[in-house]
Order: structure tokens, then sequence, then C-alpha cells
């Protein structure tokens, strides 16, 4: 799998993340290429005996988790979750986090918000000084909304089109469609999420603020850890 | 159908809501038994060669739009609509709603915003001094999500259940599920829908908060007509 530097990364961070999960816990499992390592070495772990019960952020999640033996629960069973580890797009200094490349954007937060240790996995190209500028912003919308969701993402200076894959229109797992918006750099990124967080038809956007705990980033042939202040 | 004396109010507001309506206007479809009094009457006004486009809240209004030979048009062929007429489960003297007892309230709200002129008809028992006692507020969430957003309800000074109907979950037509929460009075509408705003997996509330123009009012044979002072 590791055919490039960042191959490399990624599954440097993961095996990392992996240290923090301890018996009996229950994990949120991220959706992505670096948070499938550490899935694949969290079923390593499994095969040798610990016990947790995973809750998958996708249904390619799932997949991987189910073909690796690794115990699925109802998200819908728990109250919280203990560890998290998951995959983003973006990152700047403050852990805020761009995330829903993949259109799971909306799991991934629920499962974000339900958990107690949220540790984020990256090869070192998604840190960023600057959030927005490389990495569209995913907003999840009901398809019924979606051209008023445009204008009101215009309204807030923002321009998006329609996420495609093969020459249709992408359909999340609930059934809605992404807008892929352009805000340039995003400055205020609790101020923007205030703002999408009213707009109606609006399902969920990519700005993950304040749930980030931990974020491990791959660099080279070492990994880095940065946790937050408060926890 | 007039059957009773709130089967009457319900008309009488009805009947006085399509006087609005101009020739070329878009026209937003309300759904429940008195947005239900207003579509026949707009029918009746098609059939005598009102030319309008209609853009329904739910399936159901569409077929009892479309039996009426009103036309249909998809909602993101526009950027607004000129006029919408709507029921409400509550309304308060500032015109601030609780909608959604027929579970219909995502399309509603994301109609009630792309609209210029949002007029909601209710016969006199809607009208309340405290909102939140006499109808619980409506909550629709990713049923993925549904304890998690439970337990942040809870956390905000409510409690909820999930919506059956028939003995088994009631499901929206988006996919989703229906939580009726139980704030007592909700003295803060503006407060709590922000609160509510920021939960993931929370799809949309029922708090309906200058979104309304116009209300009118049946009361006995006659009706009232509250507008907002700004527009």
């Amino acid at each position: 799998m590791e055919t490039s530097s960042s191959e490399k990364e990624k599954h440097l961070a993961a095996m990392k993340a992996v240290t923090y999960i301890k018996n009996g816990q229950v994990i949120g499992l991220g959706t992505g290429s670096t948070a499938d390592y550490a899935i694949r070495e969290i079923g390593k772990l499994v095969q040798k005996g610990l016990q947790i019960k995973a809750i998958p952020t996708s249904k390619k999640t799932q997949e991987l988790a189910e073909s690796l033996d690794i115990p699925i629960i109802d998200s819908n069973s728990v109250d919280y979750i203990d560890i998290t580890i998951d995959g983003a797009d973006e990152f700047n200094e403050d852990m805020v986090l761009i995330k829903g490349g993949g259109g799971a954007l909306l799991r991934e937060k629920i499962v974000a918000s339900m958990t107690r240790k949220q540790i984020i996995v990256a090869d070192s190209s998604k840190q960023v000084a600057k959030l927005g500028l490389a990495f569209k912003l995913p907003i999840e919308v009901i398809p019924f909304a979606s051209n008023y969701v445009m204008n009101q993402v215009r309204g807030l200076g923002g321009t998006c089109d329609i996420r495609h894959q093969s020459g249709k229109i992408f359909v999340t797992e609930q059934g809605n469609w992404i807008l892929d918006a352009n805000f340039g750099h995003i400055k205020d990124p609790q101020s923007l999420s205030h703002s999408l967080n009213k707009i109606s038809g609006l399902v969920c956007h990519g700005l993950f603020i304040d749930l980030a705990d931990i974020v491990i980033i791959g660099r080279g042939n070492e990994e880095e850890t940065i946790a937050r202040k408060l926890s």
C-alpha cells in the first residue's frame, strides 16, 4: 500500500493513533485512506485479543471493519464513544478541520460529536496555514433545497458547485447532495459555521471546530502529535 | 368538510389568504388540514384562469395539487417563492411558530425560507400566549444520531420521544426520524433555535422564527389578519 511518502506518513500516524485504544472501549472508525490504515491496525489488535466495539462512519468503513472481524455496534446503543480515529482533508494550527472529501462528513461529524477523545490522523500535506485555499468546504444539502442553499452560500461570499461523480450527481448515504463551496481563505471558521448552521436544508458542513482532541501527523519517517490544551 | 367551528375558521382563513395571490406568481403550498383548504381554494382560482406555478411541501400536498390541476414546478428551478400559504401548530404574538405536527417541517421550512410573503393560516385555537406548552417541538434527526440528539436535547432542558405511528417509528419523506421535544414554556425561542442548530445530526427543528409575514386567524365567523411591522 505504501507507494509514496504520503502513504507512509498516513501509516505512521495510524500506528501511533491505535496505541491510545484500551481494552473494552467503544471506538469510532473514520472514513478515508488514512482512517483505513488505522482500521487495519485495529484489526490486527483485535486478532491479538483486543476487545472493543466499533461504530463506523460509512458503509465502506463498516465493510472493511467486518472483513477484519472488528465487532460493530449501533450508534444509538451508546451515549458516547471513547475514542475515534479519523482523517481530515485539511487542518490548521487551531485544530480546526475541513472534512468531507469522501462524502461521509455527516456521520463523521455525529461520531466526532459523540466522542470523548477524537484523534485525527493525517499525512503532512494536510496541515495548512490558511484553511479553505487548497480544499473546498463540503456542504451536505437536502436535494430539494440545493438551489436555495447555493444562493445563501453566495450571500456569505462563497461560490459552489454540486459534486458530481462519473458524470452524475454524487448522492450521500443519507440520500443528500454535496456542494463544494469555495470561500477562499476561511479566516473566521466559527462565524462561518454559525452562519451555515442557520440555513434551512443544509444538513451538515465540513468545518469541524472544537472536535479534534489530538492530531497525529506523519512527517517523513516519524510522527508528530499535537494535543488540545484543554481536554 | 366544515363539521366543527375550527374547520370553519380554517376555511375562513384560507379564503382570505388566497386573495393575496397574483397572476404569474410562484406559490408555496403548505401541508396539513388548514393548508389543504387554501390549496382547494387555489384550485378553484386556477379553474377560473389564474396562472401560477406551485411548489408543494410534501407528497400529500403535491397529490392534492395535481388532482386540482395546479401546475407544479421543481424547487430548484426558482430563486425565490412569491407567496406561501401554510398552517402552524402554534404561534405567539411575536409570530414565532411551532410547526411539524404533520412531519413535513423540513420542506416547509425550506419553502418558508425561500418565500417573500409567508402567510400562515390557522384556526383560533393555534394562537397561544406561551409557546411549547400545548404542543411539543418536533425535531427531525438523522436516525444514526437519534440517541445523541436526545441526549443533547436533555442537556438543553428538554425531554423527548421518538415519534411513532401505528406502532412503528415514523419516517419522514427524507428518511429521517422525528423527536417530539418538551421544553415546557419556550421563553427564548431564538436562543433555543441557535442551540439546536448546532447539534450534529439534527436536520431541522419546528421553531419558525422571522419566517411568517402575515398570520390570518379564523375566529368564529370572521378572520383576523396580523402582519409583521417590518416586511
